[in-house]
């Protein structure tokens, strides 16, 4: 007897990894670098000389049993306590090594934090447009995941209809800031708005609703601007961080989920993480990985090319007449497709060798993601072919 | 509203973890070389030179995307590769990169195992005495554990109680062999037994019991005996194994869940594995530990200390007249306490600095585990002060 959820799953092939398929095939034919293929958000910036360096010494100076020996079950402190040190000194919030646990990258921590705060049946809110997966993160652990629709004219929240739908079942909410997949971010006005809101419903259900923020691109903000700290501005708040984007490392599976010190039993929640690890056979990411992001914690790779390839693109788009928000970070921008169906404006880019994700998984109809995490003279080659591909369709 | 079940996990606090915490503390008082630690199964002997060297290598020649990127969702393609046709090697089953999944070593596969082929509500039977985190693995997937009270004469399996408890609610079996606590390797005769037992039930009850292999201790075996594999003699069976032991990399959290090639849709099962580790947020393994193990596959760190160590119990246990049975494998031993309380016994035994685990939680109440990973000079130094505490007390 297979368990059908898991075989049903099989047949639903996920668009991004299909489109991404039909690019190497297609690069198979022509050859990749005539393939502009802006499907995957995979960081294309190589790792700091740095991080290699560190790893190459903890092989080569530390004792194999200690480098390569079990993590305690909250994983290894002292890494959890540079990280606490690093989001204590830039963000002012007194994090402690007690509010730390490292994770298989930010998916690993949102499946602690999601198991920390509810229960099967439980709902969780995000908003949309937002990253398809957080489907299999919520559905698969028995919550049930709730998409409030988009603010579409600067895609911050749609207060109205999150207020209507932040009901007694909603344990949690989950945002993702810098956000996959239009870049933007949440301003303070936005942040402030949204803890006003949930403290209020935390009050009136008589029960603590929890903020998950999902914060892998972070580092990457463009225009100099300040990116708010989400955990600031909430005090029952936990940040699922990854350091696959701001290191180029997302093979290496490392992350962290840190409860704000200002949330209730917030080290009993930290302490719960090394139960539910056990449960879903998680106990820790890689030691080595663990102890060579600790002495990289405040690094980061050089991120420039995602800003310089957006005001490309951006630049490009709007010329075109193409409505289109400015991303504020990320690697992504999330522009209106020139019909209603994204489905088929995608289907018909392909002839063009131009790969563009519709964004109806992404929760809003009718737009389509780029993904520039790509070098920048393929994004220069690519755009007259845009141009092209939009006049003779459009 | 925090999780009960997870919170309330926080209380029990494991006995082995408890016993280890002593003797860390006791170390700091007397100095850890006079406390004769036999709690913890942590590998002593040093990781294998090449391992290193194979890291220091990655490090320095590959291309860093390549090194750190992205492993694709049933991890990295060359690695399955390899782990199969080692098994294939080794064993003779003609295993395949299909049938292979690389995880966050033997609890990371057996937590998709688990997932595979139950739904919350449905039995796995294990045979005591048994590893007590068999509890969290399978009780937090919301499937059951039942165990299997214990043959005493051998730690082989009671059949007469097997059979009772194999009822229509098993989806499957779960064994340990070489076996923690007691260090006994399942015999072919066993596992033929085993086998027959559970294809009978298969048949009786119109769906397949599949059995879950975990095989961590696989490369511990004494007296140049060879290992019966269990997958040989059950189709539908899923290994489990973790590089931890082999290596001494328990911290680089690395293992594989590999499907036997004559199981029931093989290859799907280890599909499904890519759509489970979405909802645990697993995400494979660190693909530099991946490509690592991959080039290390048939290696193994020196284990010729354990068996030293087990001959230099064993016969000292003996000559005191302690019922024991000699370990094939393994760094554990599994001696029947000289008074029925066995945790009676092991508070005693803390007198004379002598760190003994009592069994009740692995399901043999009256015996106790030692775990002898630790320096030969140790165990010698230890086997005087075994003989005095008894002595004194018994």
């Amino acid at each position: 007897m297979l368990v059908q959820k898991y075989k049903d799953m099989l047949s639903g092939k996920s668009v991004i990894r299909e489109l991404s398929e039909f690019a190497t095939a297609r690069g198979k034919e022509i050859g990749y670098e005539n393939v502009f293929d802006y499907s995957l958000g995979n960081p294309s910036v190589p790792v700091p000389q740095e991080f290699t360096d560190t790893m190459i010494k903890l092989l080569q100076t530390m004792d194999t049993q200690s480098l390569h020996g079990y993590s305690p079950s909250l994983s290894i402190p002292s890494v959890r306590e540079k990280v606490a040190a690093s989001l204590e000194r830039r963000f002012g919030i007194p994090y402690k090594k007690e509010h730390v646990f490292m994770t298989s990258g930010a998916a690993g921590a949102i499946a602690h934090a999601v198991r920390l705060v509810t229960v099967p049946g439980d709902e969780i809110l995000t908003f949309a447009p937002f990253f398809p997966e957080y489907h299999p993160y919520v559905d698969l652990s028995g919550a049930v995941l709730k998409v409030v629709p988009p603010e579409y004219e600067n895609f911050q929240i749609n207060f109205e209809k999150a207020e209507e739908m932040m009901t007694e079942k909603v344990m949690a909410v989950l945002v993702n800031t810098p956000n996959n997949p239009t870049g933007v971010v949440y301003s303070e006005e936005t942040l402030k708005k949204l803890s006003a809101l949930m403290t209020k419903k935390s009050k009136e259900y008589g029960h603590p609703i929890y903020l998950i923020t999902d914060e892998p691109y972070r580092e990457i903000v463009f225009g100099g601007i300040d990116a708010p700290c989400v955990s600031k501005y909430y005090d029952n708040s936990l940040m699922c961080y990854s350091f696959s984007k701001s290191l180029s490392i997302p093979g290496e599976r490392i992350g962290y989920l840190a409860v704000n010190p200002a949330c209730e039993e917030a080290e009993t929640l930290i302490n719960m993480c090394g139960q539910i690890s056990r449960g879903i056979g998680h106990n820790c990411p890689s030691s080595i990985i663990q102890l060579a992001v600790g002495e990289c914690v405040d690094m980061t790779a050089d991120l420039s090319v995602y800003e310089k390839n957006m005001n490309l693109i951006y630049n490009e788009l709007k010329d075109l007449g193409i409505k289109v928000v400015k991303p504020d970070g990320t690697f992504y921008i999330f522009p209106k497709a020139p019909e209603d169906d994204a489905k088929a404006f995608s289907k018909k880019a392909l002839k063009y060798d131009l790969i563009l994700v519709p964004a109806d998984t992404f929760g809003a109809p009718g737009y389509f993601r780029m993904a520039y995490c790509i070098d920048t003279e393929k994004v220069e080659r690519s755009l007259p072919v845009l141009r092209k591909f939009l006049k003779e369709n459009y």
